[in-house]
């Protein structure tokens, strides 16, 4: 019986732990995915660091790799593509139930309490395969993959999956971005620099991006951010406040996107955000509790605020389109890439703040 | 030359001083009213009590009232309905400068801040007669007077002035209401009222009011509350998300209408919205500084938030609309009238919450 | 073997045939209905007569029934409610395929042209039970089912299923009515007063309802039409523009609902529309070619036009809630009742606008 | 007294004829402007043939020019930009009246039917300098006049005039594009190049153009077209549906823009949209009666379709913004130019599609 290697989380801060597992048999509707890169997110490194985590958990939500075997039954990606073993594909960390209040009523499925994840849930029962970071993936029935058209399309689908697809979703809910607007980015990391290529690709008039550390906000000059503010200097809220007061007649900016997950970053979204504008909370997505927030600044300047949470396949598959042909200066955005055994530096790296995007590289 | 009275503020928590003014000649496109009646807002009160409202200042900014003079020039109301001396009208206390980024780019008029107000600025040049308390109020040309249809309409017309028309901008802002939505109203005073009378019309499935003290309570009933909470007797904002939670079966309402302006309100409203629903912020019109609010459920639970201040002529037209042939129990609505002499008393019956709504009543 | 009845339509405008078939044994996630009511659709007659309708087909696609019997697996409704043998439920006539780019990346599942029907495709085929005039039908897995609550929501769900669930759908793509809209509904069949129905329920402020014949407008009167306009009377389209004109005070309806399917109605539909409304087109639901419809007025007059065909199971759900306590003339809509044997007779009744909703009752 | 020259229309078909005007005084708020540029539009070639047109009448609603004189009062442009004599200003053709049904409830301006217009209707009385072909214009206050930043800046805005402030608002109109979105431009004349400019800045994902002749087609791929259907070459529509169709893996655009004015261009333009795309229909603004136009398929396919009429000064101002800082080939679309006394070669020259855009180029 074949078999794969994984890096397991088996405690708090703890080096990844390689282990060996055997290839399941599929069952009708499953896939079995060889993995070729999974990105090493932020919320890999929240986990690792969290003695709350469950273990033995395999990480990886973020994931590209190729079809090795499909159970019985229909043979289509989640937008319809047909699919064959030897298919690239890319897929998330997350699928709906399908069924519930929020999934069938409320058509929010990604807000969905009941679905299944894969590298965010312990691994503790068979098939065990549950996270990119392994050599295989084992997916339930319509699990969400998409297929990707090309190898040259493999970066930019992890891309996609990473953090434009999540952008793309966002700016559904916000009602989209209109040409000539000036967009203000919170957030530097691969959801923010995600959402900086969105918006200009939506035509934004002006980009300024607020964020740290400094080779970033520089990679965010290279994808097109006209100003950047970097907090290590303007350390306290209210300067940054007044930098994009300066920078913005004295207005705010048209859009405001919150993806840093920074514990002053939403009162400070809603000072930056003009009159009449729009406020996107992405970011938040770990419940630090209360913060403190000004709502009278919502009622006054009549703002409008949406959350978005994680996306959809169809999501995944705008943003593989919106990203095909633009000029990407990939290599400045994959700045570090890990083997199994090195997944731990891989996490201890993101947490540093070396990288921009660093992935785990199976082959 | 004639001559009107006026109930004047001299400073904070002292006795309105009743003071007689020369009533003005108009310029082109000027308005004078002979005041009917003119709401006591919870604002009036606030400003009564504030050390820094500057003096004198007459109070009213929801009147009603009959042109007594018209300048030269075009005779038409806000909504192009042509007027005439001795009509009947109704206006708020807002005129948008209609020249700066808010009103002209922003599209938000009602933000704008360099606008004319009736009733919340000080009367210390002439003409004087800046607020509805007084007999008479001289207007601007263009000041947003709405004509009042017919005389049986008059406490239609109050009631759009006083709340309806800011629910009918909110719904605008929210993008509407959906029959059959679950609609939780926070606040029962006479905007968290109105608030319930347009969701009632909008075809709100559910009504679920939160508010105090028990005889607003009541007339909410009456007005077609299906449920409410007293928030008297549920004191704990988690007991009153818990009871909310019980009553929508563990999911939150799809609409939460925020009307108290309470400390807490908005982030118990975001607690009681359901995952992927609508939370119109209107009742934030203090700023009181920051609230412990918690963001991360924005994003979670991928909630649309919208601000909405006042409103402009269209929207009180909208108002009247929705009011003219509604069965309301208007008697139970309009409980306190106090003469030019009384206003004191008037305010001092609002602090109280004794009434529901009360007025100035002039002839 | 348990057998069961159907009458089966054997060729155009012959008289349907009263079969027998075998119930079938059901695969993992099927399920067997045993009919109560199935509504007589105008659809059904328009097949009834058409040569190319293929034979043999059962009727029947707005359906109410009793759960027979469940196939293995999960036992939820489409709405996450579970389910068992015995509950009251209804459905329609489509599942749609789930996996085609409309399904999935357009998000317009009632338009795949990939699903499943029942009632209005041959039965020629095991398990043959596919249309609501046969005493039981056979449904596939994730059929669409809902719920109903209760045998006193029975009628309220056919209403539901029957017309109300079309309008739901249809008033989500329009953007919703604003509380006070004045609406216009060409056609007064069941789908013309299921807007009409929720035209109420939503705020409309006045409704007119162009349609024929009398008795039919003598319903829409008691279901709350302000005015009517019957088209036997005002045969030309001029006219009827002329008197809706006239209603409107020279512009038209905020919102125009066609509802006809009639072969000048589309042009003056937007006629009849406001500078700036909405024109909703539910009722164009054959292919007749082209109309004669002029173009410049949709540009000069700036409308939003927008299409909608059928519903998915949450506007169902949706439908069923905003009718459950509104008090309705029941009897006045349901004037007409068949058996199984007199199935013909229902369609010719239908065809000659004798009733207003008509009914195959299987007991 | 100083005086100024203008080609003026004397009937239909007639050379303009060059008469010269007194430069009139000005009243508080009106406004002088000397003329740089006006655009030869199409509308003036119908003009210039249609015996209806009222003579005698001076051309040009597309207009560039210099603030020669300010009336007394309020010193701003449209949207709140201190203006001076000698600034650079562009304008339009229209001034809504501001006060009519349509202007102030239903929020169409652009649609309004009273205001004033420049350059479409008689200069027979004083003071007669009513359109952009003369040297001079007076305009009546608030007329709609947006500053221009810099003399760089003159080409973009006469861009933003001539056809992308249409298109700004017509996305308004139609709810944005979304980036990635397939966008289908019918028409190559300047409007639909706007269209073409608009949704590159907007994202689309690929943009097809229907047009001719090749030499605008030609231009359009300059602009970013990514294909090309020569209306000279494929001369059914049917042909035309079916390329695009197979240009579209067989599902049709997601947007499609009507900028042709064709009378069969709608009913093209609905075959031409995917199930749920959006239609916008911009260019039939000319009354020409019904065409044949299939609204079934606006209901099966559930397209929404919006009309959309001119534009406003802040649409104007956005249109500005959207260009100011794009890389156009400026060269290209300004083909032609012509004085005062060449105004006839002008509309020749535009009447037989030789041009791209031709001017009347005042200095």
């Amino acid at each position: 019986m074949a078999k794969c290697r994984a890096p397991v989380f088996v405690g708090a801060d703890k080096r990844l732990e390689v282990r060996e597992y055997d290839l399941p048999d599929l069952k009708a509707g499953e896939v079995l995915v060889k993995m070729m890169t999974a990105g090493i997110c932020g919320t890999d490194v929240h986990m690792w660091h969290n003695p709350k985590t469950p273990a033995p958990m395999i990480f990886g939500h973020e994931n590209v790799g190729v079809i090795a075997e499909l159970g019985e039954g229909k043979k289509l990606d989640a937008v319809g593509q047909e699919i064959n073993e030897g298919d690239l594909v890319v897929f998330g960390g997350f699928v709906p139930c399908g069924s519930c209040y929020t999934c069938t009523i409320a058509k929010e499925p990604t807000s969905c309490r009941k679905g299944i994840t894969y590298g965010t849930t312990s691994n503790n029962t068979p098939p065990y395969l549950r996270g990119g970071y392994a050599e295989y993936v084992h997916l339930v029935p319509n699990a969400g993959i998409v297929k990707i058209p090309s190898e040259r399309q493999v970066k930019k689908a992890l891309l996609a999956v990473i953090g434009n697809r999540t952008i793309v979703h966002g700016f559904e809910k916000i009602g989209g971005l209109q040409a000539g607007d000036t967009v203000l980015v919170q957030g530097s990391g691969p959801i923010g620099l995600a959402a900086l290529i969105q918006s200009k690709l939506s035509g934004a008039g002006r980009i300024i991006m607020v964020g740290a550390p400094e080779s970033r906000l520089k990679v965010a000059k290279d994808l097109g951010a006209d100003q950047v503010v970097n907090i290590e200097e303007a350390k306290a809220p209210d300067d940054r406040v007044r930098l994009v007061n300066d920078l913005t007649e004295g207005r705010g900016a048209d859009v405001v996107i919150e993806a840093s997950g920074g514990s002053t970053a939403v009162e400070e979204g809603i000072m930056m955000t003009r009159i009449g504008g729009k406020y996107l909370i992405i970011g938040q997505a770990t419940d630090y509790g209360p913060r403190a927030i000004n709502p009278y600044n919502i009622t006054r300047k009549q703002l409008r605020v949406a959350g978005s949470w994680a996306a959809m396949p169809h999501h995944l598959f705008r943003a593989m389109q919106t990203l095909r042909d633009l000029e990407i200066p990939l290599d400045k955005l994959f700045t570090h890439r890990f083997r199994v055994e090195e997944a731990t530096e891989g996490l201890e790296t993101v947490d540093s703040l070396q990288s921009i995007i660093a992935v785990i590289q199976h082959k």
